[in-house]
């Protein structure tokens, strides 16, 4: 369990969040929640001695590398820069072993920095330990480590402290790198140089080291040490009782697909810019780069500048959690990267990017830091090279987006085999990348959401128009003409809901790529008027006219399931005929997925039950399309057969449950989304955090407390905060202002950055105001 | 420290060794010393609850794997079948954790199994375990493993046992396997399939389990878990105090190269093979398989049935210890595969084959089971195509043998680059691959030494004198010409002793080469007199005649180097002229390269420093061509100069300290040669045995003390047992008879299994004898 009220100082109130207990069956879920990064890499926060059981990832952002040809592109583990091996006294520390007290493990998000101590009781020694541990925000290729040592009682102690890169590490046993170089300059600048087998992207990474004793710089020479894929030092040394040994470790991180290198990134230049960061990181030391990041941090607070008065202070650390891992996973740095699935702090869904990117993460940059939702966007413009081979193999027109997406070329990248079927013993076939052909319009659909809400005229002309229209030719050749029917149908695919495979019809995929289509052709005729040239040139590339031909003789016809007697939507063709079963052991399950240890997924397949929101999901896109009885009623009806095994499941719900007025329910569902990583379950979070999910609880908050929707081009806020808040507010980008949105129970106060005219609609009012409004609501 | 006096019964007395105290930072040790196998494969001793620190390697003979392009082939580490998560109470099994009391880990080498067992105190609890695992004689493709787990105070315990197959094992990092297919049989048959990436070598790995309380089998439903690279299964239990779960792991190991798939190696039928002898091992059990293995372990002891009386039993037990793990890591079922430096037990030297096998380890298969000793010369023969080709890429005529030798076409594979040079903080260049080149002729000295003491003509006719003639081929060709001096050369090597690298005419190159030259010549004239269609048909592959002239110009002219005023043959050009440093504080080492703590290989190289015997070597192999005081001289020269760093060099010297006639310094050297794997230097073994050393073991005895030689084509006895022996008897092969031989301090008895007269001689006396031979000496 996490312990959430480890108040420091009144400052550092809901910031920081703690292990108060070393848990050695359950690592996963500290180094994954407390996991450091700063978008260009994520760093797991595995200790520095190392346990069985452990995962220790460095993940550098965009680095895709392909074992071989029988896997997908995954994001490579890099050589570990974060393992010491410490012996005392002839016996290497381990919290297995001996008495521990004090232990804590702490995150503090304000400053993104990972403190961990405790006191060590072995052999009549008592010592005190205390690593501190950041990922530079300031540069974004540093990370600095600190470890203090103290002996208590019991007299002197021998130490010997090893620390060097450890290039043994894999991706679960996926080798992908070459053994590579190694060297050590000086006896003081490690350096490891490993290219990837595959993508060829060199990683440079450096250490170099402080060994200070009571504050004093000693000068012990190391023993120097290379092994197959390491390099590394020992220092030995007596320590005194009552003495304090500070045994710092300054390391970088250089690729050569870093941006800076574009142009040039021959592995010299690499190698050269990376051994001058290493030098001044080297003479700089840890208090002082640990500073500057601290003040970068600083301005990412400013920029998401949310607060919370809540009966449940914990509400407000979850919210902080959810922007420091959104901020620490999204690599505002480079427009050619996406945001992982677990963002960077695990080796889960190997760092590929889902819609969960542009239906979950999306709008909190949208609404919250515009420029980054852009430069996500312009991964998905790049990402159209994939897109289009993926439609071109699949026999269709336009851009199919991959399922799973690694870097932009790449294409369809999700892994074909999963877990064990209970059944045949044999490994399940992960169809996503076949057949959960949403993904194509949910970014279209983000596209229009960008454009709506800022106004980013730029941003479509040079990429979104025609991402908006290459997705609905892919849209109109995947159409399916059922002539016994008369009507278009898209069968054969899988919804949101993943426990239903091969369905035809899934109502969500129909209306989304009917509104993909409606799009592209709303934009066909306002580009043809307004941006003439610009249009020939689409028109040129896209064959634009004779696309709009087929969108208008196909848009009409595609069937779209309308609610029945009872005023269900049938989320498929077979769905509703299905038998139902009784859930209530599922429901109360203690981790996801455990109705797989009774049934295996075609038996799953052949029931009314449901992994996540489908239909809720449809609503909650395109809400203005149905009726709020309709929502409510198939909301009562599928949220009863939603497992809610997926963690973009449950901030949809709550997100819903505030739009039907029911508040209690909604927040109810706010917090069950904050504990998918929060909470009690001490493996949710092995294979990393939920990016989806954190996203998700932004959404619950602005979206759903403070009820801000983009609908039709206009801004809506129908806000209704949980009884168990006072006050929330929030920064809101709108059309290029930043407006500060403040909300107290029945009072709403929004002041505007800029001198342009605000026009919204709260609560059904229109109104309009410039710099300031404060209404009663 | 282990332990060699834990005697259970007096019929177990000096066959068992242990380790009483578990060493956290010292776990190679058992690892390796303790590691199980057969030939097929080698199993290193890691335990079943896994360790920070661990090595858990399971070596195939043969399979060998090139990671990528930069690295050289290597034995790849198969997925592990011997760990086993084992949860009691919610606390993962571990040492370092609790109270531990009763631990010890057992080799038993007469039956060659691994005994582990103790009792753990933890959480109120006091719980016994044992375990018990053997790899099969028998059947090479099996291993068994047994865990009983018995709570003896403070109540009933809730268990949890996951075990499985786990492919996520890399060697240091590389990862030779694709990742696999993964299934369950029945719910109770694992199987992983794994192919290596590059040689393509199918892996089947099988599992599966009985689960067993008080004796009676179980029927606990496993809960079936795939991930990456893995397939396991957990057995959760309610374990009664006093009660005993018995667990057996029943394993088998295939792959495509196994000699019994010759002509169909589909993986198919390698699968159906292996599922079939998986369950014939599930429905036999632990029991019934381990019977067979120890029945077929009692055949090896008669054939190796060497018996000894000496006051210290230690000395009986290294001989034992030596022969077992010979016997484990030789691929006496395959002559496609050579011996591994480290054998079986670990990955140091990568599973390759140096000139150890001919030099160290052949003389005890010549002499004590010949068919053995055939089969790995036939792996030589096989290896004359890459032998060849490493010619052919060097300019050479003829079979230049690779240094190190892996799948016999691979040719050279020794690695280019090494540890840490202290000096320039860069890697060090590894040359033997380049220029350690007396490989060669040692090969061509165990041909003849095989045949002069088997007289198996069969083998001469089919594969010896190929590779005599081939190469004689080499050397002449690698021959250099030093007008100034008018004699040949063999300039820019390093010989025996690899603290001298680039050096001029080392004295055992350049006699050896003369040797491989005259053997070959004396052979052209022997083969063409008697076999003449056998020489044709040589001559026309190697153009014989040609090569026949080239030798009788070159070989006279071969500058041999001689003795100088003090009787000291020069190690190379330049040796004696070199600086001399006071050695003590190396000589007094307790690991071996410490003078590399000091200076690097450069400035050792400028020193008059060995790494290990070298003239020494020479004296050894051709002693009939030095007198006995010239020896001396040298010995007493050389040996002050010699670090001993290669586990290759304390034996010879042994043997050459018997010769001189110091029998108390061959008795010392002896025991030092006992101690580079059972000693107490707790990491000398961390990357494997050192099969070399195990030879050399053997090598003291029968050749040392027992002074047992093939001079000339003459068997020779010298004995001399050292003062602590009483008695020493061993087996004996001449000439297609099995002697036993029979020493007391002053008697010889030899008895012969055949009728054929046997001429040797004894201290310098000749003789003859039929059936029985008895003297004193």
């Amino acid at each position: 369990m996490l312990s959430y009220d480890n108040i420091r100082s009144d400052d550092l109130r809901n910031w920081i969040f703690s292990e108060v207990e070393f848990h050695p069956l359950a690592l996963g879920k500290a180094e994954a929640v407390m996991s450091l990064g700063n978008g260009y890499m994520g760093l797991r926060s595995a200790s520095e001695e190392p346990y069985i059981g452990e995962k220790r990832n460095l993940l550098v952002n965009g680095t895709f590398n392909k074992f071989d040809e029988f896997e997908v592109s995954e994001l490579p583990n890099a050589a570990d820069l974060t393992r010491l091996d410490i012996v005392i006294d002839g016996t290497r520390l381990s919290l297995e072993r001996g008495t521990v007290t004090d232990y804590e493990r702490s995150l503090n998000l304000r400053d993104a920095e990972l403190v961990r101590s405790f006191v060590w009781e072995y052999g009549g020694k008592k010592i005190r330990f205390r690593f501190r541990r950041f990922v530079s925000l300031d540069r974004l290729h540093q990370i600095g480590l600190l470890a203090e040592i103290t002996p208590l009682e019991g007299g002197d102690v021998s130490l010997v402290v090893r620390s060097g890169i450890d290039g043994q590490a894999t991706n679960s046993g996926s080798q992908h790198f070459h053994e590579g170089e190694k060297r050590i300059y000086d006896k003081t600048y490690l350096e490891l140089i490993q290219t990837t087998t595959e993508s060829k992207v060199d990683f440079v990474l450096g250490a170099a080291h402080h060994v200070k004793i009571n504050g004093e710089k000693t000068d012990l020479a190391p023993k120097m040490d290379i092994d197959r894929r390491r390099v590394a030092v020992s220092y030995s040394v007596k320590l005194e009782e009552g003495s304090t040994l500070a045994f710092e470790k300054l390391a970088t991180v250089f690729t050569s697909r870093d941006r800076e290198f574009d142009g040039d990134s021959s592995l010299d230049r690499v190698r050269q810019t990376a051994l001058e960061e290493l030098r001044s990181m080297h003479s700089a030391g840890y208090d002082a780069l640990f500073e500057k990041h601290c003040a970068a941090w600083a301005k990412v607070w400013q920029q998401y500048d949310i607060s919370l008065k809540s009966a449940h202070s914990f509400d407000v650390l979850a919210i902080r959690f959810a922007i420091y891992h959104l901020v620490i996973m999204t690599p505002a740095h480079d427009h050619r990267m996406g945001i992982g699935a677990k963002g960077l702090s695990g080796e889960g869904y190997k760092g590929h990017s889902f819609w969960d990117t542009e239906i979950f993460i999306l709008p909190f940059y949208i609404y919250s830091n515009p420029v980054v939702a852009r430069a996500l966007l312009e991964y998905r413009y790049l990402g159209l090279e994939g897109a289009r081979a993926k439609a071109k193999e699949n026999g269709y027109s336009g851009a199919m987006y991959p399922w799973e997406a690694g870097w932009p070329s790449d294409g369809e990248v999700t892994p074909v085999w999963g877990q064990v079927d209970i059944v045949t013993g044999e490994q399940t076939k992960i169809w996503s990348g076949f057949i959960e052909q949403h993904i194509t319009s949910d970014i279209t659909y983000a596209v229009w959401h960008y454009y709506k809400a800022t106004g980013d005229q730029d941003f479509m002309n040079r990429f979104g128009y025609e991402i908006i229209f290459d997705t609905a030719r892919f849209w109109a050749s995947r159409l399916e003409w059922n002539e016994a029917k008369g009507r278009y149908e898209i069968n054969e695919v899988v919804g949101p809901d993943e426990y239903k495979e091969h369905v035809d019809n899934n109502a969500f995929t129909n209306y989304m790529a009917h509104f993909n289509i409606q799009l592209a052709m709303e934009y066909y005729e306002t580009l043809r008027e307004r941006e003439p040239r610009l249009f020939e040139e689409l028109n040129r590339k896209l064959s634009l006219e004779q696309a709009m031909a087929e969108w208008i003789a196909k848009a009409k016809l595609i069937y779209l399931p309308e609610p029945n007697e009872s005023g269900i939507i049938p989320q498929d063709d077979t769905y509703l005929q299905k038998k139902v079963i009784d859930l209530s052991p599922y429901k109360a399950q203690s981790k996801v997925g455990s109705i797989f240890d009774d049934y295996n997924l075609d038996q799953v397949g052949a029931m009314q039950v449901s992994k996540q929101a489908d239909i809720m999901m449809l609503f909650f896109l395109l809400e203005d399309r149905f009726a709020p009885e309709i929502k409510r009623a198939n909301y009562d009806y599928y949220e009863d057969k939603t497992l809610h095994d997926s963690s973009l499941s449950m901030s949809t719900h709550s997100i819903l449950a505030n739009d039907f007025g029911d508040g209690e329910l909604a927040y109810k569902l706010f917090r069950r989304a904050t504990e998918i990583d929060l909470g009690p379950y001490m493996h949710s979070s092995d294979a990393g955090i939920h990016s989806a999910s954190l996203g998700g609880i932004w959404e619950c908050v602005v979206l759903g407390f403070a009820g801000v929707r983009m609908l039709g081009g206009e801004l809506h806020l129908n806000p209704s905060l949980p009884d168990a808040w006072e006050e929330l507010s929030f920064p809101l980008y709108w059309q290029g202002q930043r407006l500060k949105v403040e909300l107290e129970r029945h009072l709403l106060r929004i002041e505007a950055d800029g001198e342009a005219e605000v026009s919204l609609t709260v609560h059904g009012r229109e109104m309009k105001f410039t710099k300031q409004l404060q209404i009663s609501y």
